[in-house]
């Protein structure tokens, strides 16, 4: 039978085709009018999309190469700074800032969980020159809370910068970040807004442009004044990844409700669209008996499950594979075997996410871990959507419906 | 939310990837060596698909140029006819032999039944020169049964030719063509080899062959004989659709197995893939309470169901299309607004049928016509694929699962 590859992964995730169709034709040099007017167009998409007044730098790397320019830019060696790590993601802050002679304090805490406020607190220091987390830890599917956060570096008259890789928190959470404070948000073209990786993009706050005045960490290709001098006039200072780019102008167009798309309008539409995805894969995984690896602090980025007992996550993964050619994502680092991720973020929609549970039950009954009933975690994920599109059902979940429109 | 458009119509089908990237690189002249390769490596492998030895001719063309052709080139006007009509491609067959001035013998049977044998015989002259049937007749779901009427032909030993329009039936029934003594089969584009509409393709017997130099009805783009010469050195008569050929030279590349194709090789597992889709949403229908339109004579390109009581299937159509830009069929002709269609040809895999059955469950009870609970149909076909897949279950549908490997 066929079996057609579907991506499930936090990233990459599935392609617009209106973004494919402006790759394949993106034919144009980056020092032309014409590019110009699309890459300055794309800075202004990007800034209503992360919904800041602040300048947007664009960048032709991965999300890391963001991260380390939220670094390299902002600190100098033996700057005292917090990361707040709860996952993989988490220690690449660490590593990162150690890299550059940051003397890093961390606030550690296991896979899956997230920070109380008091334990932030009690991890800041008056020398705290940057806080740096992620909205949303991809490794474990667990989001931090952000405004939280920054409301109470507000309370404690903290100095410190508050920066914040949302590579995949973006389009799957609602932020404000300039009304909360946020300092430097962070984000990256293969997640939610459906391109192939090459891109990272940061939006930096007055504070933070400040602050890059006297940092002095070594820095080239990722320096953020000179790139903000170039960006402004609608060019990068080095070769930027011209096609990737058209990419996201179209995808922005779409998200926009521009080009024909089919998204009800906006970023936010967008952000409730990865929730209930996410809602229908969290019922259908406890109507299969499973449990979420991040029970108490869950995001819509992508939902860790974990494996049940005895059982390998990285079966799971390559069933779906070999018997649908589904492409989940293991867990990562330390959780590998233990947790598999289904992602919801950018180009799904309820469809997608009904099939993928399909198929997750299927595997779940071949490897024999499955104690529940076919159909089971499609029903749940079923009444999820209904409930949804307004649709209630007077019915138990097994019995005969009778159908109530609210 | 997003809505992905999702063909589920018998024609245009879901297109391959592979043969859009093909398509979309087919820059060339068809007068060229470059074109003529091309042309005779696709004739070659319509020949392995149809599973025939028979020369076959590609027309530029929907499938109707061929069904012509198949009037014009094998009748003179007077001809006698006999045509089996069970549906609006049945009537086509009516329209076509009487517009090219042959006499009509109809064996006409209601939408969605098929003929007896005995009804057959008794409607055969001894002067009929053709008879013309459909495979599988897409208007109503409904199979023909091509390999008894060919039987049934020659041990009446008649001189008529069988013309079989198999533009829904090729890549969805198991056909031995050259076995059973049929003269022409012809087949088209946008079905299930995966492309876009604008070809059409037939395979005529020797007997066809040589009934075309007697025959003299009026014909220019579709004579055969013309085609034959040229499309023997890799050339068509007229200006071919050079990209819809390179389009259809990898599709019949990813049948076969090759350029990375995630099929089980071959046409027959073309066929078992839609054959397992249509039992997965037959089952689905079932415990829906929905009934087939052709519970008797069912194919598998696609599955026709009944509209209940009281409702327009006009309007299930469009629930789906507005809740899901899922694309499905109505009714044709006669039947449009009592059935609608489901299809299984092509590029479709199981979890896009769980998709779209998933959807049509929310559309019964949106449009108040549930008799069902949420996840009923879901069950139904998630059992039809574990079964294929060669696992069983010993538990009752809705109770918890034990599970037996065969």
């Amino acid at each position: 039978m066929f079996r057609k590859t579907r991506l499930f992964t936090p990233g990459p995730t599935p392609l617009l085709p209106a973004a494919q169709f402006a790759m394949a034709a993106a034919d144009m040099h980056h020092r032309t009018p014409e590019f110009r007017a699309l890459f300055s167009k794309v800075l202004s998409q990007l800034q209503t999309f992360i919904g800041t007044k602040n300048d947007v730098i664009l960048l032709s790397s991965s999300g890391t190469g963001a991260m380390e320019a939220s670094v390299t830019n902002l600190t100098s060696p033996g700057d005292r700074v917090l990361v707040l790590s709860a996952g993989k993601f988490g220690e690449r802050w660490t590593a990162l800032a150690q890299n550059f002679g940051c003397h890093v304090d961390v606030l550690k805490k296991p896979y899956g969980e997230t920070f109380s406020l008091d334990e932030i607190r009690a991890a800041l220091k008056i020398e705290t020159r940057c806080v740096y987390v992620q909205a949303n830890e991809t490794s474990t599917g667990a989001r931090h809370d952000i405004q939280a956060i920054a409301s109470l570096l507000r309370e404690v008259k903290s100095e410190a910068l508050l920066v914040v890789d949302a590579i995949t928190g973006l389009g799957t959470t609602h932020f404000d970040v300039d009304a909360w404070g946020v300092d430097v948000i962070i984000g990256g073209s293969q997640k939610a807004v459906m391109i192939p990786p090459g891109l990272s993009y940061l939006a930096l706050s007055d504070r933070a442009w400040e602050r890059m005045e006297a940092a002095y960490n070594p820095r080239y290709y990722f320096d953020l004044r000179r790139e903000r001098k170039n960006q402004l006039k609608g060019e990068s200072a080095y070769t930027p990844a011209v096609s990737l780019i058209a990419g996201l102008g179209a995808a922005l167009d779409y998200i926009a409700g521009q080009g024909g798309g089919d998204l009800a309008t906006g970023r936010d539409a967008l952000i409730d669209n990865a929730e209930l995805c996410a809602e229908m894969t969290r019922a259908a995984a406890a109507a299969m008996g499973l449990k979420l690896f991040s029970p108490t602090c869950y995001g819509a980025a992508a939902t860790a499950i974990v494996a049940p007992e005895g059982v390998d996550s990285t079966n799971i993964v390559k069933d779906l594979k070999s018997r649908f050619a589904a492409v989940i994502a293991n867990g990562q680092g330390e959780m590998k075997g233990q947790i598999f991720r289904i992602a919801h973020l950018g180009y799904f929609d309820p469809l997608d996410t009904l099939a993928l549970i399909g198929a997750l039950e299927q595997t779940a009954h071949a490897l024999g871990f499955a104690k529940f009933p076919l159909g089971a975690g499609l029903t749940a994920a079923q009444h999820v959507y209904a409930k949804k599109a307004g649709l209630s059902y007077k019915s138990a979940q097994n019995s005969p419906a009778e159908l109530v429109t609210r």
